[in-house]
């Protein structure tokens, strides 16, 4: 689908739709969204209706709900977590005269909405003929601050523009606000009715506060408003309060040529263990801070804060106009999901809609930190810190399991696994090493030796601990890892997934690193000399199995001796499989949902010869669907290391793409953060080849030649630097801090305070490997957008 | 435990406790249960309380219920199916001047209940005083007639002991008995509250009809009573009916040296098709041949069926009086649970009690099914029927798994799967192949061709067709049946489990014999000749992994390759495993459950040497745990073959005394039909040495030296014979019908007019092999019951 018939204008820094969708609300109520790690507000209208899904979230504030079992077994969580849609602040509803501003009635004569990636806002004009021929302009404007954490504003206005119109605005805060959940997919939200128990209620002049109490997992909240109006003489405002409802009304008669202007100050504030008159004072307090503050501040602060983010993450794509906006919304999104959760998981859909219950799972530590490590690297750390406040949760899992050390769940909200389904939740234990992974990257990235006191060195002990006790070695001594659920959710409890092992290979190696580093930070975590021998010895006999007759590697041990999937008879209304698929069949066929040994590849790419990576990923291209949205980002990046650029291109179309064009059918419950993080992986990971192995930061940049030119930015260890890629050169050039260490295509190289301009050597890829049947992505045709150049060839 | 604790006395042909222990209740209301495969009561008292779990249960009744998955999955079934506590016809009140007859009051002097095995009769005397002093007598005896399907009758007298005494007597139908239900365990039955919904109401005279029907499943029953009275006179009667509940009310003087005797007579019926006038017609006549036939006529004909069984099926164990009662126990239970299914499952608890929610397992075709083909093969015939009549389910549920020909259920009442686990509801396929094997030994004992035309060969075919598309040829041209779950519930979903591929093999070999002897019947199936070649093929060349390292077959691909299960450091509190561990960590180490390998060296004994059954039998020796009660029997057959004689004596005991000794602490929810039918298996393969592959009947005799002598009787195509062993010698003796050709240890031999006696030769067996810590079975000891003897050596 091209970007014009989903509304969307192509805009560098922009995200416009012009017109109004209704049957579309849903996803642009997702694409909309605005965030700051703490709060998320879905792009719902100010006026409430015509709307998709509304929602207001929290980070980490959650209800618990039973999980019910036909069989139980030992082991599974009986309770599941989901987000609660806690008390909607957005709402401004407007009467023009006596009609409601709906915008499902009357006309609009013009109508768009635009997420500036600059400025951080969410703007709307329209222009609205009432049913009954009144005609008014309404601007909207708001933010979620990422200075102020606590707080979101929106300044309203609206203008008559035939003639005096008596307007009326209310303004509230609501609670339960009811809404309507599909739950015959698994992966939307289960459904909550009312989560939310009132304890306290108040409104005085411009201000409310309501605090509420979830009915069973205890967690309290507190949402506030306050306003400011500029109007003209005659206003008459009233506020009343409900348990659920807190409400400013506003009414005035407006003249034409004059506008009604009212400015929303939101605060919210949760906590498990603060007291009503300690949370409503918070969200007071955040309330004053805002007012002072005032709108024009928290624009500016606003402004500034994107700007430091834009002059450290920043990808310019020159040739590719539409790929170059995806990329910037996705980053933007991205900063939304990390910036200032300050200690609280990254869910997978980051705050922007209520899909897999508002849990974290794995693609946090290994999609979306990869980028934020390189462009906010305190934000990386603070979702890493989360991960450390949840360890006692992980080490119980893991004595209920019978394993010593540290089990991360598959999916959860406050630490707790939260998966019924115990082939993922039980035994998907590379979550643990790609938390591990997430950790190494970091410290590689900073040397954040604080961090690695504090929290590091014990996520790695602890995840060390938990494969010695995973493993075993064999008859041949080799160290193995039975029984395990890699990545590939086609496959499940398969012995030596070789991800998995070459994971906990680093996982086991590092941790003994730290431990050495630090020794008496592993002191303290009883980690013995004995130990830490055994885990080296275990990282250096861990078993990797390897087909010899294919020269391939197995996904896990026996995969390459089990039936292919029928590609060719299996109908294109059949994806994804596993709606249409029993387990099973899925299991014990070589069928591959997301990179697996491909995301080995890439994160391990150490661990493979060129050759045997041209290898792999041709037979396994062979074999893999994405029917997740996690595989095209890594399929593009190691598209890109073989040669295959143009694939590359397509896939990273694809996943940058996800949202915008809504791959998935499921843009609605919220954006996917993997992806997004997938459009600067395949740019900096892939066409920039990046690599982190070992600390160590690697450069092997080559772009398709349907591309002018790249550049992208980051930073490590504090220096800023820019990766400027042409078709035969690159051009690295430090912004700011100190000189920094890289290597461009194997060659060792400093940057200081020159550019450093190198030539980027010429491949040969092998024949380009093909997909299943109608399961190649859409080929990338930037020939559309720019009609002059020849088609590449394949 | 020894048999006198739990209060049974120990008797050839008897089960009888005296005293009453109201704890044991539920335990002896499973063992004193009457059945005919048809209708099953439990042996609760007639009084109705004290009681344990009241039950009376029509064979394939049932009621359906949600399954409810917190994170659902294709192909998982949605309704569940659980056996219905029908409208219980056992109940009779007594009231003796104004105290109701209960035994938790009062005092009973005298008290025991008595099953005897060849009147088929459950019969009960007390003598109670009531509280106030009054002593009377009751007398009860009761039959689920195998004669007449439909009927079940009580005889009940009252004899004061004191003096002129006023005896009331209430004769119940009661719908709807309310019961308590632990539903913490999964595997107990799943709660119904008020299943049965009243459709009809009819009471006159002594005779009263209630017919009911399930609320979701739709299944309508009918139950009748009418009653047969000697009294002195001044009988007073009135009959009165409701909903749920129709009541006959006897009252009368009794004289001392008089007693009041009701006969009951109760009759059942079910359809899903027919209406209330025909159900209540067919219980009517079935009462009205019942009252024709009257008591003594149904004792009568109950011991003639009875004394026909025995002289089929019966085993004499000389020198172990406890394992002989256990015998003719589990021979008795099985004969009530398939005599009279006429074309419905045998569900793995008979109709005895509501565990595993009344539903058929494998359990019936691969343990019960082999008693029943030499002992009653039309029963045999009969639950093969029933399978045959799901064949449009199976077929059904393998289109829905991407499959081809017939897959039949993990557990189910009606044909339809109703396990809520895939691994075991859907990857366990051997499910197919142990009904084809069933049919295979069925059609090699009987010759029955008229069944093998109507229904044995659509199954072969069915289920050969299964693994032709569930199995593939790989790069070395072997047939692999990759991700299947064997018997072993301690794996799941592994590659090329030996059992599942070795039976696969035979029915697929035997599909094609059958095919072939029957043109037609093919042709009409629609299979080729290239079809049957096809089959050929893969059985020719189907993979069976072997560990040649170690010198032993793995159960499945990889599985030696496993951790070990820290046996040493195990606490006996947490068997059975699976409530103590999960999934992952079991079905990644090398711990069985229960036979699995070893089941396949008993049922495809010919795919083995002897050296490698030894070295087979002591390594899944040492790895089993026997957490389920469908092991010792496998392990006792395969222990007597490799020459542990005492090990065999030892699982035999175990087995036999399964239900008897409360081994698993469940009886209250039924008797285990597969380890009954271990009893059987035990003596006839184990130490009778009997072998069917391939059709041919082949013994191999050989009895421990604590045993004085075995003798069990067989039929075979219409001949009945006994095999009669010493330590030395075995005696082959024709009983009725054509002589019989066999195989003794080897040496073919013909069976005639004149006995046929051979000696035994010695066998020198290796070390006996170990069990994990604290699992070895129980020694059993005869010297206890025999002190005269020394000990063996072990």
């Amino acid at each position: 689908m091209s970007d014009q018939t989903r509304g969307y204008e192509t805009d560098p820094w922009r995200l416009r739709w012009r017109g109004l969708a209704v049957d579309q609300l849903r996803r642009t109520e997702s694409t909309f969204a605005l965030g700051n790690g703490h709060i998320g507000i879905r792009g719902t209208l100010e006026e409430g209706e015509p709307r998709g899904l509304p929602g207001t979230y929290l980070n980490g504030f959650y209800e618990e709900h039973e999980l019910p079992y036909a069989e139980a077994g030992y082991g599974y969580p009986e309770a599941g977590q989901t987000v609660v849609n806690v008390t909607d602040g957005k709402i401004i509803r407007l009467l023009v005269e006596d009609e409601p501003f709906d915008m499902r009635y009357g006309t609009a004569t013009a109508h768009d909405r635009t997420l500036d990636f600059r400025t951080g806002t969410l703007t709307r004009n329209t222009e609205w003929v009432s049913p009954t021929g009144r005609r008014v302009l309404v601007r909207t404007q708001r933010l979620v601050s990422f200075t102020q954490r606590a707080v979101v504003a929106i300044r309203y206005e609206v203008e008559p523009l035939d003639g005096d119109t008596q307007l009326v605005l209310q303004s509230d805060l609501l609670a339960n606000e009811p809404i309507v959940s599909d739950t015959s997919d698994p992966r939307v939200a289960a459904a909550l009715q009312s989560p939310l128990a009132s304890e306290f209620s108040f409104a005085e002049d411009y201000r409310a506060v309501l605090v509420h109490q979830t009915r069973r997992s205890g967690l309290r909240m507190a949402a506030g408003m306050d306003h400011l109006i500029e109007s003209p003489d005659g206003l008459r405002t009233t506020i009343a309060v409900e348990d659920d409802l807190a409400r400013l009304t506003v009414a005035v008669d407006v003249p034409h040529g004059k506008r009604l202007q009212l400015t929303k100050f939101l605060a919210y504030g949760w906590s498990a263990q603060r007291s009503i008159p300690a949370l409503r004072a918070q969200v007071d307090a955040a309330l004053a801070g805002a007012v002072q503050t005032g709108w024009d501040g928290l624009l500016a602060e606003q402004k500034a804060f994107l700007d430091d983010f834009w002059a450290t993450a920043d990808i310019q794509v020159d040739g590719d106009p539409e790929l170059q906006q995806a990329t910037r919304f996705a980053l933007f999104h991205i900063l939304q999901a990390g910036a200032r959760g300050e200690s609280r998981a990254i869910p997978g859909k980051g705050l922007t809609g209520p899909g897999y219950d508002g849990h974290a799972f794995w693609d946090t530590e290994s999609f979306v930190l990869q980028v934020l490590t390189y462009t906010m690297p305190e934000a990386a750390r603070d979702a890493l810190r989360w991960r450390h406040s949840t360890l006692d949760k992980a080490r119980e899992r893991a004595a209920q399991l019978g394993l010593r050390g540290a089990a991360f769940p598959w999916r959860s909200i406050n630490g707790a696994e939260c998966s019924a389904y115990w082939p993922a939740g039980t035994a998907a234990f590379h979550v643990s090493a790609d938390i591990a992974d997430a950790v190494i990257r970091y410290l590689g990235a900073t040397d954040d030796e604080e961090f690695e006191r504090s929290c590091g060195t014990e996520i790695l002990a602890e995840t060390a601990r938990l494969w010695m006790s995973l493993g075993h070695f064999d008859s041949h001594n080799r160290f193995r890892i039975d029984g395990v659920t890699g990545p590939d959710e086609y496959s499940a409890v398969a012995d030596n997934n070789v991800y998995t092992n070459l994971m906990a290979r680093r996982n086991l190696h590092e941790a003994a690193a730290s431990c050495t580093r630090l020794p008496d930070v592993a002191a303290a975590l009883e980690v013995t000399e004995q130990e830490i021998e055994r885990w080296r010895d275990a990282a250096a006999r861990m078993y990797v199995p390897y087909d010899a007759e294919r020269g391939i590697h197995p996904q896990s041990e026996g995969f390459t001796e089990h039936l292919d999937w029928d590609f060719a008879h299996t109908p294109l209304d059949d994806y994804p499989l596993l709606l249409h698929y029993p387990y099973f069949d899925l299991y014990r066929r070589q069928v591959v949902k997301q990179a697996d040994l491909v995301l080995a590849l890439h994160l391990c790419g150490d661990s493979f010869s060129p050759e045997e990576k041209a290898r792999n990923f041709a037979y396994y291209e062979a074999r893999t669907v994405r029917d997740s949205s996690l595989s095209a980002a890594t399929q593009a990046v190691i598209a890109a290391e073989v040669g295959h650029l143009q694939l590359a291109y397509d896939y990273l179309g694809e996943a940058a793409l996800t949202d915008l064009h809504d791959v998935h059918n499921n843009v609605q419950n919220g954006l996917h953060m993997a992806s997004l993080a997938g459009a600067w992986l395949g740019f900096v990971a892939g066409f920039g080849g990046m690599r982190d192995h070992s600390g160590e930061i690697t450069f092997a940049p080559r772009i398709p030649s349907t591309l002018d030119r790249l550049e992208f930015r980051m930073c490590v260890r504090d220096s800023r630097f820019s990766v400027e890629i042409y078709a035969d050169r690159a051009t690295y050039r430090l912004l700011s801090g100190k000189p920094v260490e890289l290597t461009h295509h194997g060659m060792p190289c400093t940057v200081g305070t020159n550019p450093v301009t190198l030539s980027i050597p010429s491949i040969t890829p092998g024949p380009t490997p093909e997909q299943p049947a109608g399961r190649a992505p859409s080929r990338r045709n930037p020939e559309r957008l720019r009609p002059a150049k020849p088609l590449p060839h394949p």
